[in-house]
């Protein structure tokens, strides 16, 4: 899985019909340094999370095993929002403070 | 999924039966800020995409999920025409808005 | 898929039994502005295609979807040879006239 | 497979279901000289590695094939801790001497 | 698939039990000019290949088409020996030169 940050939302109407009711996230990658990278996903959210919030992303045949997901065309889902990334038993990121600074 | 933007159109006559009433379309990716990317792919389109509009591209195995595509040899296909894409609050990209302008 | 231009052969004689009459392609990618890209896959072909032709190739599990080819361990094939590609509605390529000049 | 050394821990309370019990283990790919790439993954261990050792990473659909694993969103999975690598017949890692002076 | 050259061995004895039994060999992508990348796969050998010599590399599910690896958890497999490789009709390698001035 990746380490990605909500940044936003993607919206379409003029879809296939199995893409119906999901939820169109775009998130951001993010280096082991917690840096944003250049690269994205439009992933499905199953797990609700918001704009801003450290989530793990999977991508591949791994985005439809969820139940009702099976028979969607999706190659990257949400399985995950993050609460803590630590590094060499140091924090590199944490749900917590980072709610708390801004 | 990754977010493209249609450029144009691939015809092979000579190809594997399978391939054949497939619409081929040559999208090319688009970064996190709106910008054309170099990467391109020649997806499927299932949903009756233009050249110019911005879609929805799933890749590997999710291709091939929409029933009459399983047994095709697909690895990309449009599965949605855009009509928004906001980047932390901000509008990234709206059909309506480019259609007006262009 | 991608659009690859078929460059040469590969021959192994000491292979996995399941790859025998297989013919393998050595097909180098083309990037949207019609260059070649350093980037190559050696692909089945299944099209009966030729040194020099531009070809479109499936990657992943969509390089076994058809028949006689799901119990081989193959992640390209060549699924159809290209006509044209049209971007922006200029011609990118053409197979007629590519031949007729050379 | 890819060669990878486990550097720390993810930890994610509000997820999908299927995630339960899924120990999380944030792993930085090793080049063929043994430096660190910037390249991550967050990897399913179902190995008992530690901080530190170095680690055998399978991605895609590989990361689900171990029994009680088919049915969680996983795309990468650590399957082994590497005892030694050796490369043109010199060894290039060793687990025993990595231990021995750290 | 991908040209890769056989470089070295990687030995895992703490492995998920699905893994024993591999033999598995550490490969070098080569690119179309017949130089190394640095790009590598631990791959499971299923041909018996040496160090030094040019092999073909299938990855993804492919790597577990064979019968006795399907619930192994491989993404990357050796499915044969390379012995020539011909770009423009002009050799750009051949096993058995390279065994003679070696």
């Amino acid at each position: 899985m990746q380490i990605a940050k909500v940044r936003g939302t993607v919206v379409s109407t003029h879809k296939t019909p199995s893409m119906t009711g999901v939820k169109l996230l775009l998130v951001q990658f993010i280096d082991e340094e917690g840096q944003l990278l250049p690269n994205y996903e439009v992933a499905a959210d199953i797990v609700g999370s918001g704009v801003g919030e450290w989530v793990l992303v999977s991508r591949g045949s791994a985005a439809r095993i969820e139940t009702r997901y099976e028979d969607r065309p999706l190659d990257a889902t949400i399985v995950g929002i993050i609460d803590t990334v630590s590094v060499d038993n140091r924090s590199l990121y944490s749900k917590r403070e980072t709610e708390r600074f801004t």
